[in-house]
């Protein structure tokens, strides 16, 4: 199968580390590309970018999405990700969604452990929208500035790993998801040092992917996630305003 | 005071209409003006058109809002609010949000009566996001097919007067809100025919744009919505831009 | 438009403070009444003097509303509310209430700032009442004697601040509010020093019941806020029992 | 012991019908005193009136409650309940309460069967404020005119009997409960009739008092239920006067 | 009346102990058997053990319900409740359900303060599962190795006390339980040194099997609680698969 | 990978049918393996029969799991899940947990539909612990005698697809899982006659085993879902015992 990793930030570096970490995740017959986004930040880290940011996975899917199995929409916060569901008939699946449905078949709560304040409330209300605030034992940020948000994790691994630890020992998670693009990768590197499951976003999204794909469910053709009916779309990129006005060949 | 409405849908003969409402609505001294999404769909009824509309507020916003003392986003499920709230120092007011806050003055609990099936469950997720399912009574939704959206309360208002009623008498609601744009005016035209208050949203939405301003709330310089940090900005509109880069002018 | 403002607490002192700050809140064409409860206990803080004083809540409305366009329940907790929602035409607006419901449209979360330990628990259960408690971030006491409850905002100011400092920076408050009759008028003093909105619960009550009146909503005749059917009443007072018989000449 | 039975409501003749269901439920070295309000209203039917049932629930412990070992507060919805438990040092139960509570023992989800339209919404109101809408499975209410409200159990015998089936067939009542003082003694009478166990308010609410009163549980002298503060009261009758003001030579 | 014990745990002293602390509790004419699992482990203390010894609960009672009017699962976490209360004619009681439902009528909030860290997030779910989550103040654990589990409130007795004077002053719980079977009785010696009611489960749960015994509530025979159909069962003790088989004589 | 499959139903003509459809979903190099519970009921449908069940899930796994990367629980319901997942150290994943989560990533809402009414209670229990009740649209069950539990989805289809129908058009499901033992393979052979995506609860389990495994999740040591510690324990089958005695050569 093919899958599709939509980046919407604009920092190629990420989506190369990115496309390192769901290439060791992905089982030996998963291919896998991706897409960085033209338009937008450099890494998403608010309610008012990621609302750019979801615009912007919809035109990528719309200008990338034929040819693949799936599609992984690579920002924790998954902007975009219900109008994508809506909008296209492939799979797709958001990364804190996959990280946090995985998280709990490991366990009855889990923490979320992010490198900035900044994310806090916006990854608190993605926790709310997915409806699994039951499940949330806290979300822990390191507050200390960085470099480089590339390299955020390597620069700040003892910080991340000793917030994990607190989020086990203070506030009873049972499962730590590290959260935010920036991290992808880190929970492999650290899992030996923390005392519960770690989930890494991106490998638990490959994984969820793969298996959406295998299990062949259907597109909606009712209810809230049948495609939208056919409307003129004006001032959005062509690939997207063909797929608004379903004169994209499809059906 | 000034407050400019901002119509994220691309059907100027509502923008009209809209703004015709809240003339009526609001306070002598209050002065109203308006802009019309010059892209997207003529009418936003699904979360990926909300996902592109609410991206259009921002830019609108950016462009638009020197001069004005508040904002409203004039499309019920209020696409772009919490965004538009982060990034600009005007309060931002949205038709769904002030029609339930000020369903909950007048009752324990309101339904929304709309004029199309496809707009329940995004409705009913706007609901959840604002956090007031517990005051939710019902979405009513008549489900006919009409012939302009900018007639439809014309054209159905048989129907919608006839589904807040059995809101009322089925489903006990306190309060109908009739949703949706193209309803605007609705409210006044048929209140003495329903037993209960109804709450029209965009006269909500000015009558608290008013109170916003009159109260003198500062922006918030800390915590989750104080504005962004500037971030360079490739691919979207000027002057959202330059929103986003800080390059704004205002500090 | 008239606003009566209902002060159950037997404080004459405080009535007249708030007085001054619902005046300088109000548009230029509200005219505001007071009235200051006969009986009771000089500053409701238990859910026992709550219930006291809301029963006396009706007895003055039912004593002092006629001519009146609006009424403010002037006590943090608002005692008597919902009864007189269904009791009265008029729209009945509580400080509580309208302060909660304003800060909602100023961000996600709120903080409710008052001088006493006493007071939390029965907020919290306001709160409750209201379905806001996902909106909450704290409720913050300064918990100190003070020489006298009309003076205590002045008294106690630089605690009062300081914990609000603390509910914006360690339980994320977005918005905070001063609740409590005795601190009306301190968001104003205090604003410029505290990083995010603050909303003073008697003038977003003066905003809400200049915004019900302006949008005419009718008074319920069916469901939950329909008007209680008449009924014998005897040992209360003569306004409050004619009201209840439906003598009041009022249909 | 001796347990003090409260009706807020003003008709005798349903006190002599609850106290003769409380004495049957009662264990045989329990005694029963039971007071009749004075003021207020024959029923207790709506927001409004328990407003002021509650104050006059807080007046009647305050002249009545020496000499016994609990109260039971006989109108189902519980008015004054919290006051009374914050004011008295004695146990006090709510019929509804200590209702909703015994049913939780006897199945997962309970539904209330009533006779009025009217107690819907107020009924549902209490449910949530004991933290119990989870358990409810519906609310049933008979809605016919009756003759008089203290033979309506007679009157509508077969409707009500007829509402718990539904409510076990339909909304998959685990338990049902006939809510409201004048269906006192329906459930032992029609038990054998519905598939499921029923629980009669009253008779539970002497069961609970009894069980409390055993328990020896100690007064809170801290926290939120503590006796308020001394205050000067005026206004009140004398016997809650001198409780509010410590002047009961309890302490 | 007769009132069966249950305890799910291998240790006989235990028994002992809850015996005494039940019969101090029982009113005259009660009479108290007990059971002791002769498979499982000593105490219960994880889901794991609470799953088998939730199945030894049936066995137990299959064995030893006949005679007794009502039954006590003495293990806090309620092991088999659900399924006891299905598959028995018998009222059967969960010591912490009784202990909660009590406290529900003692205050808004109670604690639950228990001897070992392993039990929080256990107990956390039981609260949950009975729905009473909002009610919950806090769980406090001590942790601190002890000799014998049967005279764990002997060796920590101040610890325990002190936790729950921090349950009571940090926490804001109105109520105190001391959850696990080895701290029975403690209630009874510390409550005047706690600042607020304290509720003992065991005496809970047996004066709630005592109410429920007295309100003489039948057992369902249709929903969710009816007895199941008849199903042949192999491998169980033989009188658990006879009532499993309905070939008990029962019906 | 090996896959054990525990069926804690004693019929082994459900276990041959459910392998087939959990091979027919595996990966080309998962192994499977199945037990057949040798002691409970033919089909476990109550909490009564959940409870045994559950246990006997510990004892098929403590005999069966050495040499198996990740097990599967096949009973809707998930009985023993948490234990397990306590108890073993290979990833437990249950088939209803494994179903909803996958749903989650189909849409918004999912409805359960099943061929007992008998099951729905129980199933909405297991929706509720799994925290995941803002997910459901509805449980439908077909209420319909059937000759053989083994054939119930052939003698039923029309009825099942009928109910799935009826949960998408009238409950709002996003998705349908078709929930129950055997109705396994039931969704892959009716899903095009289905407007919206249809999961089959095994096949899910099968992709969930293959995910967790492939993500190299550690065996938590600390916090609810360490291995409980050292117990002796009587009258459990040998396998188990050594288990919860670590006396099973694993650590």
């Amino acid at each position: 199968m093919r899958i599709l990793m939509i980046n919407p930030n604009t920092t190629a570096a990420m989506t190369q580390r990115m496309l390192a970490v769901a290439r060791s995740a992905a089982a030996p017959a998963t291919e896998l590309a991706a897409v960085t986004a033209a338009r937008g930040v450099p890494y998403i880290a608010t309610r008012a970018e990621a609302q750019i940011g979801g615009a912007t996975v919809l035109e990528l899917l719309a200008e990338n999405h034929v040819g693949s199995d799936a599609a992984i929409i690579a920002a924790f916060g998954d902007p975009g990700l219900l109008g994508a569901r809506e909008l296209f008939s492939v799979p797709v699946v958001g990364v804190s969604e996959a990280a946090m449905l995985t998280a709990c078949m490991l366990g009855r709560t889990f923490s979320i452990v992010t490198f900035s304040r900044a994310l806090g409330p916006w990854y608190r209300e993605c926790v709310e929208i997915h409806g699994l605030a039951s499940r949330l034992a806290s979300i822990r940020m390191v507050d200390r500035p960085f470099q480089s948000v590339a390299d955020v994790q390597e620069e700040h691994q003892e910080l991340l790993v000793s917030a994990a630890d607190r989020a086990v020992t203070e506030d009873g998670a049972d499962v730590v998801i590290f959260g935010g693009g920036p991290l992808a990768g880190l929970a492999d590197r650290v899992k030996d040092r923390i005392d519960v499951p770690v989930v890494d976003p991106l490998a638990a999204a490959v994984k969820q992917a793969e298996a959406l794909h295998a299990l062949k469910a259907r597109k909606a053709v009712k209810g809230a996630f049948r495609r939208p009916d056919p409307k003129p779309a004006i001032g959005v990129p062509d690939a997207l305003a063909r797929y608004l006005e379903h004169d994209d060949g499809s059906s």
